[in-house]
């Protein structure tokens, strides 16, 4: 199974302090972008993968879903979301993204924020989404940037013209790679940008739209602190459809 | 117009001993792979955009297809192609890759090999490419990677671990980028990943394939100075259909 970081004491308080924990979207710099690769969510049945505190089970019933469903690996996590975004339409499950069984074609809307690069057998979930979505449902991801995922060491740097760069190499090597995000040792896979285009093709899924998130200029003059961000993207955000 | 740099004396005599312009498509390490993305070509009409040399117009019609037009902004490279790649059922024209308007519905084969990392206008470019295209033809492309082309001042350094490493720094500001790759001052034009794909969407194009090529282990065996090609991806190659 997964690495279930997000249950280790220590990654969990100091998770419960980011400014997206607390804050929930609003909190989350990607989330307007996200947001605007949305189905309408009206009477649609949602599926949240790996979702955390709650927010976007929370937001999905807010903008008129029927019916969503969260899953998260981690049980403190999902005390979390029922405490904090508890809802008659929600349903919290625990299950682990390695072997998570979905039903078929139901879901209008397939979504996942930054939990896909803790999932080994991506290729696998793939194919049960896909499955789960009904015809012309949509399927809306982000993940950390496959550039952000590439390095053995992840760290920035001044190129030979004094410019802040982003080192990359092992780009092509997919696979684990460990970071001290929060805790030590942190599990990650690194895979490429490609590899994630042609899952979704291989699972009969047509992209729709793509981003590659850095902070707006707005942004940045509200978060200065996010201006190495500019040189490369942090976040990859993807949006598929299922054909008719 | 495109800076046309092929008609540059010093580019064109260096461009003549690179070894994919003396050996032709096998000397072009990603050709293997922008092969197997080509759709039958047996009585195909076949556009490329870019032809260079003529080396793909001589291969498609070896393949089977009926008729070849290959497109280039340099007449030096024209008549190149014209001596070297002639073939009654291929066509050489010169063209800006910039105004260059295209038949209606007719194409089978929209291809294009590093060339559009010179266009300015490359939406424009897409939306002939989209109208040249019989229903199911296919469209397929290879770049600079978006990785290659970000940085303002290119080349490999080493990261904190003594990695090899290719420092990205600008990637998301789109737009020219000056090198000195041949010739002194070469423009070529930056692009994200995301624009290339979401060019296709907005064309009506579904995305069929992607690969960020970097050397296989037999190819490194081959030419062991590819070693750092090996740490970030070189090209970037697309395949994409028109819908029936």
């Amino acid at each position: 199974m997964t690495q279930n970081i997000y249950d280790d004491p220590a990654f969990f308080d100091a998770y419960a302090t980011l400014p997206r924990s607390m804050g929930g979207l609003d909190a989350a710099p990607e989330w307007p972008r996200l947001r605007r690769l949305l189905p309408n969510l009206d009477a649609c049945d949602v599926i949240d993968l790996g979702c955390g505190y709650g927010w976007f089970c929370a937001y999905a019933v807010g903008a008129g879903a029927r019916a969503v469903t969260g899953f998260d690996v981690s049980e403190k996590m999902l005390a979390r979301a029922r405490s904090l975004n508890a809802h008659p339409a929600i349903t919290y499950l625990a299950s682990d993204l390695e072997t998570l069984r979905l039903g078929r074609k139901s879901a209008g809307l397939v979504y996942s924020s930054l939990a896909f690069h803790y999932v080994e057998n991506l290729d696998r979930l793939f194919s049960e989404i896909a499955r789960a979505l009904r015809p012309q449902g949509a399927f809306v991801f982000s993940v950390e940037h496959p550039m952000l995922t590439a390095p053995q060491v992840q760290g920035w740097m001044n190129s030979e013209d004094g410019r802040r760069s982003w080192p990359v190499n092992s780009y092509l090597e997919e696979g684990a790679r460990t970071s001290n995000w929060l805790a030590d040792s942190v599990l990650k896979q690194h895979r490429t940008f490609s590899t994630y285009l042609n899952m979704l093709v291989r699972h009969g899924l047509t992209l729709s739209h793509c981003e590659e998130w850095g902070p707006s200029d707005a942004e940045l003059a509200a978060q200065p602190e996010l201006a190495d961000e500019r040189q490369r993207p942090t976040f990859l955000l993807l949006a598929a459809q299922k054909p008719i």
